[in-house]
């Protein structure tokens, strides 16, 4: 519930259609007889995103709704020389060493990622269309009085969590296990991480205490489980991957997008979706918090962003709050 | 100095050449006769951006040193049905509801923006070298002892800051002034915000006091100041450009890229460089944590990022730190 628009950790990746992976080699040279989109009208867009060079739009083709997703392809390392050599250069301007130009590329040299959803549901439209999103400031007692009634009125299942926990599921994704039931913990690959390369690294710890929902329920006696957590995460992640903790941003999500104690660790250089400050909370500034004050996140008024049609967002508009 | 690979804020996008802006409608419309890149014999890589879609090349041309970035172009949304209409698919995968394609465009509507700097200088090529990035944690004996005696010694100029203070510079880009000694500021635009859109909004404050060089000299006694700047900042912000507080992400960096307290005003959806948990802290945190201890950022360690090529890394680096 309480996900930002880049709130995509956890498990929630692993729940999305597997739309890519299956049967992407089966008709890897199949030439498709038609253009399906050749009589595609186009209704609206519903997201833009120019810095990724990828765009959502809604149409119709044959009177049918459907959601067309285009993504410009990265530059691939191996067929730069001939991309250079075959493509067209249209001179834009001059001035000393520098010049511009516009590259028409050979089309099989600069292909774009088309993903079709034909027919799209009402729930496909809505789950790519851009979401507004505002930052809240939640105070102590906001917290109390309406996001705890909220989140446990909504019954979010952290189930999956236990499952791992108890090693019902994803035992053998476990890279390290403190068993100790009050400052223990399981470090695994979070599920975006297909652990081919290390530029986007990323590592969840869960807890085995199973009370505590987030940040917010934090105090000093939780500092021997989150000093733990720190120095065995940083311990193994050095020792399995070679990357040391200088390389580590170790961090909280508030909100986060289940409601059971976890901990991120990703690479410095990842710039990952919901690393920013309105979200991310260092766990080295959360002990040093809770070091000063055992009652710093009980009583602070913390910032997060929420998308327009989150339902925390509406509980908090009702309140008069903003 | 202390300018992580994301920190290009305040004026460092001043500083960087005009390679586009001058000439770029003059030759708009010419045809290159030849393409200069025809016999670019390729160095080495010296930077890939797969999410953004960009890259940065460094070859040879004709044995002269040449930086090449290539960087795809997003998508226009006046040429989307032409696009769709023109390009042929070849199918990837078929399931459900669901297929994928590689799109093959026109090369005209599909076109990449090339850079060329030939002859480059070693500048060049380092300016594009990726570096990697460290985390470092600065405890506040280290601020005094290594890094406050490293910054004294690099004299970095904040001139360019007094010019805007007095009115010798940009004095018609201030969107707002507080002229009040102590507690005032001036709010205009940061250079990366063309101001043609609301998306990217970015403005800076720059307080009136010099005394003050970063987050770390603040205390108790700078909250008139800090809560001056939140309310004066966000009221102009909605009058101005109609952007209420909850869609306004109000931070500081540390380490900032010059040493004269200021604040960044950006939009919260804009994901912009230097936003990230590891050097960002939100204004609201900042007047909360000085609220709670007045010495909070005199005697705290920080986190923050630097490149492998700053000279601040080396001293801590000198101390045995990392």
């Amino acid at each position: 519930m309480a996900e930002s628009e880049n709130g995509k950790d956890g498990k929630s990746a692993a729940k999305r259609p597997k739309i890519d992976a299956e049967n992407e080699k089966r008709n890897a040279d199949e030439q498709s007889t038609d253009n399906p989109v050749v009589d595609f009208q186009l209704t609206r867009i519903l997201r833009d995103n120019p810095r990724e060079k990828s765009i959502f739009i809604h149409g119709k083709v044959k009177d049918q709704d459907a959601v067309v997703i285009l993504e410009k392809s990265p530059f691939r390392q191996d067929s730069l020389p001939e991309l250079l050599k075959t493509s067209q250069l249209k001179l834009e301007m001059q001035n000393d060493v520098y010049s511009t130009y516009q590259l028409h590329a050979p089309p099989q040299l600069n292909e774009i990622k088309t993903t079709v959803m034909c027919p799209a549901t009402e729930k496909h439209i809505k789950k790519y269309l851009h979401q507004e999103v505002f930052l809240l400031e939640e105070s102590g007692e906001d917290y109390r009085n309406l996001t705890l009634p909220y989140i446990s009125g909504q019954s979010f299942s952290v189930q999956w969590v236990y499952n791992i926990l108890e090693k019902k599921a994803e035992a053998d994704r476990i890279v390290f296990e403190d068993p100790d039931p009050d400052a223990g913990f399981v470090l695994l690959p979070d599920f975006k991480w297909d652990q081919k390369q290390l530029q986007d690294l990323y590592l969840i710890a869960i807890v085995h205490r199973r009370d505590i929902k987030s940040l917010r329920d934090l105090t000093a006696e939780h500092l021997t489980l989150l000093t733990n957590i720190r120095s065995k995460g940083e311990e193994t992640i050095q020792k399995k991957y070679g990357v040391p903790p200088s390389k580590l941003r170790v961090y909280f999500h508030y909100q986060p997008s289940y409601y059971h104690l976890h901990v991120h660790f990703t690479a410095v250089e990842y710039n990952v979706p919901g690393c920013g400050v309105e979200r991310a909370h260092l766990l080295s500034d959360v002990i040093q918090n809770l070091q000063l004050d055992s009652s710093y996140y009980h009583n602070r008024s913390l910032s997060f962003p929420l998308r327009a049609d989150d339902g925390l967002l509406q509980r908090f508009r009702e309140a008069g709050k903003i």
